[in-house]
């Protein structure tokens, strides 16, 4: 019968992550909090499995209160056996040894992490409680007492999502379109506007699509990443992403530019999977193609055009006062389409974009996200593209910059080191650069040979 | 390419499971150590994945000593951070709150577990971790301190293992010979003498040999169970597995009998499949051969001939003297052979055994690992069997006794509940029958036709 | 390595299949032609895989002229052994034996199809031979004595593309989109307007594409036929293919309609897989779903209107005077949107068809080429269905008529037979009742009730 | 449901391929010559898949006559048409056209190839076809009007079988049982004795196995090559296969020597895959280890002992006196195991062995089927190594007698072409030497440091 061995233990995963728990008519949160209740006792040893099944299905009928008062129960009902806690710490005090130690940690772990670790006995059920912490999400804000189980889910999700577990699969017109459209459906960062752009995305040899699967969620990528191969870098991802553009031969490419990563799954926040899909892609790259020399982002600034909002009313400004003045430029719309106007922003909203990505904090962290992302990864701030990005949407979040981050694979290590442990970012010297240049005083001044449609270097 | 999507997908998992990391030239305990430190420090969140095979490399390079070192070294140096522990169960006596506890439990948790979890990240890291605990177990006796790796260990695979993520495969004669190979070398019951027995156990239409696979170790099952179809019950191994018996059609079948349950990976002790395995494997049967009505095993009793032997030397035997004294026929070996003396001991041993299996403890659980096993999973003790298995390791460790536990679904959950919350035994009568049944006084009586080769009911 | 060796199998082909003979320099026909008599010289059979490559690239590089004048030289150059064949006949004539006849049959083979044959060695060689054809065909009217190539090659073809050859496969969302893709393309009856409308197909529960694959064009399909499940047999596609119909439990439906059957390899023209596909499909419905009843097509007749019109223009119709009076309504385009003008030449119409499927015939076979191909399989003619396609192709072709041929598994055997032998059709009683149905006198007559979208029965 | 299309697609190909085509109870060979009559009816168009499963069951059933008795009426009654082919006959004489010849072709094809082809429609029909080859052999020499239904199945089979359709297979250690198994079964060269044995084949890293599949019998090789890796060209076969011999690195290797080639489907005889088996499997070799100069065989010469018998008893032998003379020493069973006898016999067995492979001719081939096989694909006689093989079957076939036939790319034409067209073996100089070398006049000579087992160059 199954010649196919592997192949047929694969299909069994891929059924059985599919498993659909339909919902049942178990009415009221008691009775699923009871059943949660029998899933960590003696007997949900041997019914684990039908429990698990039972109280999925019944989370799945209940309405948006009945859910949140299920959260709200494990919270409440589902902590650590006090007692028992109490005595360890007891005994800690007297012994100070390692296995005292080992029974605090024991006995202070909630028994919402057992119900979490039972339910994911269920067909399905891991993906059934990536939804339920999605449901979390949405009450966590008017139930803050939720944060604790927000964190239990965190920790066992670290630990079933265990990178070591991920696969990395390139993505391409071969894939079945099951999984091509949720690549549609999850791109973040430069829609993908229907299927014929999609195939431009994926089908052309200069362009690559890497997605990070569990085994447990075999159908549905967690990460993914969209990669052009050039012979330049890029300072904006019009010409980048043209469909005119002349293809790059892969074997000539010198340049991997990462310029779009998504994360697929809400329900997975906080499970950090981005650092080692693009190294696993730097890797896979390398392998197939060993004259790639750099590999580079091509990244978005979503918090520069509030930062420098918030910036320009502010009482006490960072930026000087010369580029504030000169900023004012932006409050006329039309700043993008005239040649001069765009000259007189230039060297101010490059300084003032310096600024941002080297300087603004919030809680000790540079305040743009996608900054924040790729430094941690030990990436170093290459270059800021004037006009990079002119979507509505490049202009909106970010008066047009993007930013290239360098994933230098000799100073990685130091970089990351210096950023989390005494907060150094990573820049090459042209963007120190921006910070020391002033706007030009003559707003009327033209310079020849510019009008290149915003590109900076 | 890759037109095969999943299958790519599966290969991948495949190749990494299979990564070697060979040993490096890294000579000394501390350096390994001092790597560990660095893996789970900040730095290690960016190079981890170097950090996690470099380590791995060089504990595949060091000697006994050099590997028993550095687990103690992670006992030692890698427990928990006290000092937060202290600022922890302080805020949880002030306040007691969920948070407050849930930080006492992070507080807690001992860096052990993080290096644990970043070697994970290596390509192999996960068969390698299980192999490493096979070498704690070599020296867990002489330094009892590493009882609490131990348990961080049993802590994330029990997370990792989780039987949500387990594949139930069906083994068969189109099964890869690498993994057959293991088969035969993992039986642990009635050993499998060479590849002609081994088909005998995979091939005939009445044979079934299912096992559970983890994505992550996908050339190497974790446990399996070899399935006999039926249409009766049988009380001797011997007959089931002849070669010469007449397979039974499985559309005939009206009996699963599990025959033999191996556990293959000794780094897992303690995380349990066997409950999930045969629940599953009972599902999978009954779906492709709907009219089967009876699951039930044939098992051992590994720990009988040890504890009868304790038993007739003790100053206080529980048995009556009567059975005592008729047991006194087993010291002659060859009582087996004469059906004089088989008939003799008949009713003796099975009182023996029915008070070995229904009363004997250990630590409040029955001393019979295979009973505790059964009876825990919610099974009942459904008959004793004289001489149900001949061979020399049968008469060994149980003078040829051989038990069949009944899986009942309708009953499994209240059987599991009385086991474990009450120490009750399901058993059926006839089992207890045997307690009450006097051995014959007359030693020379001779039954009429019961020469069968040891057959009871 | 290759632990799933089936698959590894089956990738090899594939990649074999999409090899890309690039076209090469050479130049002139008469190379080729040389090459091809290299490719069945003695010579050709230790070298006939790179010749057969070299011959296939320098196929590529021809331009329209070169490579009609090498299809023409395969005719003139390659025929047969003439001296062979007439040694041959004569033998024959002396010993009337099988042998002497098989050498005649070997004698007259044409050296063309050793050519074919071994350019199939070259990897994708088969399919370049199906585009070879369709080249062939775009030559043949302009040089009939092409024709005798075109034999050759549907010789071959027959032989290679045995529909014991052939797989039958599903086609759903999870199939690679590079397939679906094609079947958006190649469907040639209903069209499917993008990936929306072929997920409106494949996806909800009532619908099933299945489509036969042959392993040397594993991407690619041969043949593939829609099929909707229903509860009802449908006499008009509207209704069938509605965006909001309630689609029909597939446990419920009685009905499997096949709604369109197309054929993707032009250069397979005259090589029949149709009858099969049908065939295999109706067992493969039937073993998942036992309870399906009736087996019928929802078919165009896309050579009524084309018939009609000649028939109303001919000097002796075979329609009766009144039946072509009425038809004059036909002349207002605007007949199909007023009920009163529709219900004019309802009986007309019908009477019409009927005549058109049960008598009109061009060299002894039914005018009609999907009525040739349904009634030679062994279905039966079911029933006629007015205005069942009053799309804009369908009321072109057809003035909207559309036909159910029934798939009754007992009587195929007899209808084909009758068919294929005595040239009788068979027919429901209820569609030869339209033949002697006379158009109704009072033009201006109007039924109750029968604005029912055009439904007949 | 489906995910991995193209394993399903594969299943499906494999399934049928296994379809069981049990015998069914018709009793009588005329029945079934009836149904074949069927088949090839134009009924048999809409039933001819019904009709071949039950021709091939009904065959399944027949005893050893009936079977024959089929096979003879398959001759007798399905022959060409006549009628039409003497009209073809006709036409051709006043036509001599491309058409007309066409059209004796067409008349002079037996219908017993048109059964044949349709009896390929069921599952399973490939694999049977196949097997009803083998009964034909059976019956061949009594019944020589079996002939030209063998040349009808090597017709189709050539063309179902060509070698584009075939697929390479590396097989492994991971390949399934069920395939390993019938490499032991098939191997025909140097027996595989047990698992471990062939385990020593295909495990280790300096050794290959490469067989050749087609879809239609998946599950089973056609044909399949063992290479060793080495770095040098081996003399003997023992060493080779030693089990204590050390591997070779196989980026060390500069040498892939194919030491045994095995047909495995007896009824496929006559349908040649080895000239493309070696040749794909040397460029699969090139790819995977590009340092790879020298592709040698180290092959049997199983004629030649046969041929010697005949030669020293024959009136006029080819042999010299002196050779013949030093040859008595053959009457000796024991002359293999003395140094003495062995030298003295050495240069006499070469120069007969050059003679028997360079000069011995069967119907203008050389006699032994092996040089046939090896000098047909282009391949060079590059060395004889005198007990190269010490076996039983090695003495006993070839007094111990081995050769080495060379594969050199560049030249595999030209002797190809000579070979086929000329006769002209291609031989190394040292080959040819030994016919002029005189064996040793002094029998009692004994060269110094000669006992290395029988090592020549």
């Amino acid at each position: 019968m199954n010649t196919t061995f592997l192949s047929d233990l694969l299909r069994s995963i891929a059924e059985r992550g599919r498993a659909n728990l339909s919902p049942t008519n178990i009415e009221t949160m008691p009775a699923i909090a009871d059943l949660a209740r029998a899933l960590v006792s003696r007997r949900g040893e041997a019914t684990g499995l039908v429990l698990a099944r039972e109280i999925l299905a019944a989370w799945n009928g209940l309405d948006a209160t009945g859910k949140r008062d299920f959260l709200i129960a494990l919270v409440n009902d589902f902590g650590p056996d006090t007692v028992r806690l109490e005595r360890a710490v007891e005994r800690w005090r007297k012994e100070a040894t390692q296995a005292a130690l080992q029974e605090v940690h024991a006995a202070a772990e909630p028994r919402r992490q057992e119900v979490i670790r039972r339910l994911n006995l269920a067909p399905g059920g891991t993906a059934e409680l990536v939804r339920m912490r999605e449901t979390l999400f949405a009450n966590q804000k008017q139930h803050p007492e939720l944060d604790v189980l927000d964190e239990d889910f965190t920790h066992l999700f670290s630990s079933w999502f265990n990178p070591g577990f991920l696969v990395l699969q390139r993505i391409n017109w071969s894939t079945p379109a099951s999984i091509l459209e949720k690549i549609i459906r999850y791109e973040a960062v430069h829609a993908i506007h229907d299927w014929d752009d999609l195939r431009r995305r994926i089908e052309p040899p200069d362009r690559r699509l890497f997605a990070f699967f569990h085994p447990q969620l075999i159908d549905d990528p967690l990460i993914f990443v969209q990669v052009a191969l050039t012979d330049y870098v890029p300072d904006a991802i019009g010409p980048l992403l043209a469909e005119d553009r002349e293809p790059c031969a892969p074997n000539k490419a010198t340049t991997a530019v990462f310029y779009s990563i998504s994360n697929c799954q809400k329900g997975l926040r906080g499970v950090s999977f981005g650092n080692f899909l693009i190294k696993h892609v730097v890797e896979e790259l390398k392998r197939e193609l060993p004259q790639l020399l750099v590999f580079v982002t091509l990244s978005p600034v979503p918090g520069f055009a509030g930062w420098l909002e918030r910036e320009r009313r502010s009482a006490s400004p960072a930026l000087a006062p010369a580029t504030l003045t000169a900023l004012g430029g932006l409050d006329d719309p039309s700043w993008v389409t005239s040649e001069a106007t765009r000259e007189q922003l230039r060297l101010a909203l490059l300084a003032a974009a310096a600024a941002y990505v080297l300087s603004a904090r919030t809680a000790d962290n540079p305040t743009d996200p996608v900054a924040r992302f790729h430094l941690g990864n030990g990436a170093r701030l290459d270059r800021l593209n004037f006009l990079g990005d002119t979507s509505t949407k490049g202009l909106g979040q970010a008066h047009g910059l993007m930013v290239n981050y360098l994933y230098d694979l000799a100073s990685i290590e130091n970089n990351h080191e210096g950023f989390t442990e005494k907060g150094l970012i990573a820049a090459s010297p042209a963007v120190r650069q921006h910070l020391r240049e002033v706007p030009p005083r003559v707003p009327h001044f033209k310079p020849a040979n510019t009008d290149t449609g915003g590109v900076t270097s």
